[in-house]
């Protein structure tokens, strides 16, 4: 596949200098900006990420900022979930749905003060469904998208840098928390968070001038825990069963089949709140699972149907050889009757036709 | 700058085995699909458009299908110009707007039936803005994005070519208007339309199983015509002024900064018309004007401040050689006041400061 010519259509990001210095070999865009998505290899990649630590150029999480009195009323009617739970230092995984239930985009939602949140997208302009929800019912809100360049940093050894770095007040952040930290005097919000499974931190830097400072501090403070620059890994992510908008889930897609029901917890009504009700009566027609699949597979560059005898019982978007299992991992969307444990499934691949399996859990 | 990796989110389209066999060497990503953007090199694609016929795979812009009994009255709220005007074979260039005039994409319109509207979009995921308006005010429509994949004819010899295929029913189809044609017994829209100032047609390819065969046909039919591969081409459109979204325009422009003032004439409320009424009586704070500049400039990947002394007066973010007209032609945004014909500006390249002159014209 041919290289990509960045502009300010495909833009760089604000530490887009030092992701080429780090050896970047591969790029993906999203949310209209570069995403390295390689650099020494994938799997040489997450071998380093589930050891070490890296720090990850997500500036393509663009913020969405809502401001303003009726901030609470739109992110209620927005969200699936109870937003009224949502603590001021807390950050709530949200999707967000269309009248039927369709998932629209999967943001982490932050809330920065009582009239104030920040949805940290997933590849979609959903800035657009706010606005038109926004301006159709005259709410009194501001939404924009701000300068905002969030720097992931993720790897077992992720909390050691950081604390030598802001000091031990990031210790203290739990789980999808975050708090306010200072670098060279200005004040960043920071969240315990991020697109892998092997913990780690958020850094939204909203001052471009400190970007490459630090992004450079951080590498060389960590040194000695043999700290790289990285990139979401797509090994680790399958494994874990994090999904990918625009990949494994998509409008024709609700947060009942993505796995997501938990997150459907509002009593009150939201949009599409009706559809989700009706559907958890009796439960969604497909299921996003985890499948083995056997034999040599290339790269997965689109849709992979999934077959039970002539019937295309559904489908895989991600897939990819796990060193660690010794197995293809997969995220398949599988319709009812057909997602259980140890079903074998034809999948037809690129490279061929293979046998995928139903597995109990994600790996990780 | 590094290779791409297709995928799901990032998609290939039906077209992408000929545009991979017709040697593309360079992708961009647009509206989360590939987009050819050089083949040969940008001078030589450009030479050959301007002189003979391409194909263009514009799969990339997605139609946002509007459909039902309220489907007029969304248009009608989402356009500055006056729908009513449109005839059922017509195509309109329609800027979409926020409440405060800005920007949120360009598409071209196409009025399939009284209840029935195409956008066929620039790089945003509009279809969020109509859908949040449509679910708000609960109007009767059903929006989604059906499966058409564009396929543009474009250059002095498209119409030669066409007709060959298609028949002289082309040579009737008049600019932006649309017809019905048939190709292997299918139903195809075509317009009079494209994104290139060379003149050419858009075939709408809503059966994914004819886009090879139309695409080998249309080559294997003008051989004589020395037809290839293209696609839209930088000096091509910034000589003709053509706009692209993302680039020289985002929301925080309005339709009378970017010279589409022409096009909000809705004798009916719209939203935005306040803000826009507003602006049209006092005129823009700043305009799209055509630039010369002098010099050697590498790639524009970003974009270029233009100073007035030491104050920033606005800034470019496409801009190219033109070996036809023997400068560098770009696209700029400038404040009123510096944005006269003939008014010297000082420009920051990436490749150091140079002089941008204020054009009359654009070149093509």
């Amino acid at each position: 596949m041919s290289a990509i010519t960045p502009s300010r259509r495909v833009r760089p990001t604000p530490f887009t200098p030092g992701v080429e210095a780090a050896g970047v070999s591969r790029y993906t865009v999203y949310n209209h900006m570069l995403l390295a998505s390689v650099y020494e290899s994938v799997e040489a990649d997450c071998a380093h990420l589930k050891k070490h630590v890296q720090v990850w150029d997500v500036s393509c999480e663009r913020q969405v900022s809502i401001k303003g009195p009726d901030a609470l009323r739109l992110m209620k009617l927005m969200s699936p979930r109870d937003i009224d739970r949502m603590a001021a230092d807390q950050c709530y995984y949200v999707p967000i749905v269309d009248q039927h239930g369709g998932m629209l985009n999967d943001p982490v939602a932050l809330r920065l003060d009582d009239d104030h949140f920040w949805l940290s997208l997933a590849d979609s302009d959903t800035l657009q469904w706010a606005l038109g929800l926004a301006v159709a019912l005259g709410l009194d809100v501001t939404i924009d998208e701000p300068d905002v360049f969030p720097l992931a940093v993720q790897g077992p050894k992720a909390e050691e840098l950081m604390a030598r770095f802001f000091g031990d007040i990031v210790r203290d952040i739990r789980f999808f928390r975050h708090k306010r930290v200072v670098f060279e005097g200005h004040d960043f919000v920071v969240s315990r968070s991020g697109w892998s499974k092997q913990g780690g931190f958020e850094i939204f830097v909203d001052d471009s001038a400190l970007a490459m400072p630090l992004w450079d501090a951080l590498l060389a403070k960590g040194q000695d825990l043999q700290v790289r620059a990285g990139c979401p890994n797509s090994i680790e992510r399958i494994e874990s069963g994090l999904l990918s908008y625009g990949l494994d889930m998509r409008r024709e897609n609700t947060p009942y089949e993505c796995g997501l029901g938990k997150f459907c917890n509002s009593p009150e009504p939201f949009i599409g709140h009706e559809a989700l009700a009706r559907e958890a009566a009796v439960g969604p027609r497909r299921r996003v699972r985890p499948l083995s699949i056997d034999g040599e597979i290339g790269p997965c560059t689109g849709v992979w149907p999934l077959y039970a005898g002539d019937a295309r019982v559904g489908q895989v978007a991600s897939a990819v050889w796990s060193p660690d299992f010794a197995t293809n991992v997969a995220i398949g969307m599988i319709d009812r009757g057909y997602d259980d444990t140890g079903t074998a499934l034809r999948i037809e691949t690129e490279h061929g036709v293979r046998t995928a399996t139903v597995q109990e859990t994600f790996w990780n």
